[in-house]
């Protein structure tokens, strides 16, 4: 309606992404495909019991080396008293759940951004089981991680119920840690010198 | 040799562990399996973009809801600007590395406690692979998680390298965040008001 709404469209940003970055980088790997493919990367030293401390900062993505980070994310895994520890941090299988919650979260808002989607409020709640025999060797038909993990979302958005639900099952099938949950993937473990 | 050795054996601790403390705990759930029932849980927030906060505190394990921490542990996942986000903290799928360097280690350490095994150093470097027109949908082909991950392991203990190995392979089985990985695990999503 005016000069200004032409040269500031109301996509320029779409829940904090950049719109036309996003398409940008859509376009460009279509051209290349290439240049989606990454490289994540983490660096872990035992303390003692049930602590140990990982470093993450490098990756490799878009055709070569990240260099935005000039500093290690720093975390720390512990353990309860119960599973032998002091709390030195959250442990193992609960940082699974962080990764994968907001794994679903980040998917959900790329992808209503990209349907024209503005969302207001997103949270959510995880569960999963697990039985420790499994990681104890006490019963080998006990598998030792999860179960099964449940998440409770809360959202809500300027579309419908039914927008809702199908950007929901998209986004269940094209998450990335989801997908490593759900999907059987390769873990390779190599001892060196 | 002395009446000391004897009161304090040397078995007492082990790589950190309370050794009398695990065994205790493995013959109570050979009682009672039930009590090696644990349900983890997060809580998520997003925030804007790629930024979302975890809190993580309660579980319920051993029979009970647990009561050993006072306080949150509270994560935040980001993404870097490649990926549309500003570094506002590692981003899920290196939470996920996170999650299985822990994993694998604690479980390394735990049994090698159980077979005797005095670890000294040990530490992981972690690779996965992922092609992100999988999270983006370009190419229903191409799988949105990893394609595989490679751990490197170091490991310096008081023991042959037969032994080494035979613990390493034990400990991919029993991994919990490892076999999560490996393995199809459910997850399941419910829209909630």
């Amino acid at each position: 309606m005016t000069t200004q709404a032409t040269v500031k469209t109301p996509t320029t940003r779409l829940n904090g992404l950049d719109v036309q970055a996003a398409f940008d980088t859509i376009d460009a790997i279509k051209a290349d495909p290439s240049i989606a493919r990454f490289q994540f990367r983490a660096r872990n030293r035992w303390i003692d019991g049930g602590e140990n401390v990982s470093a993450i900062r490098d990756f490799y993505g878009a055709g070569r080396e990240d260099e935005s980070r000039t500093d290690d994310f720093v975390f720390t895994n512990g353990e309860p008293p119960v599973l032998l520890g002091n709390n030195e941090g959250a442990n193992p299988v609960e940082y699974l759940l962080h990764a994968l919650a907001g794994c679903v979260t980040t998917t959900f808002v790329l992808h209503a951004m990209a349907r024209g989607i503005a969302i207001r409020e997103l949270s959510t709640e995880l569960e999963g089981d697990l039985d420790v025999r499994g990681l104890l060797g006490l019963d080998e038909s006990v598998s030792p991680g999860y179960e099964r993990i449940r998440i409770r979302m809360h959202v809500t958005a300027d579309c419908s119920d039914e927008a809702l639900n199908d950007l929901l099952d998209y986004t269940q099938k094209h998450s990335p840690v989801c997908n490593t949950v759900c999907r059987p993937v390769p873990v390779v473990i190599e001892r060196v010198a």
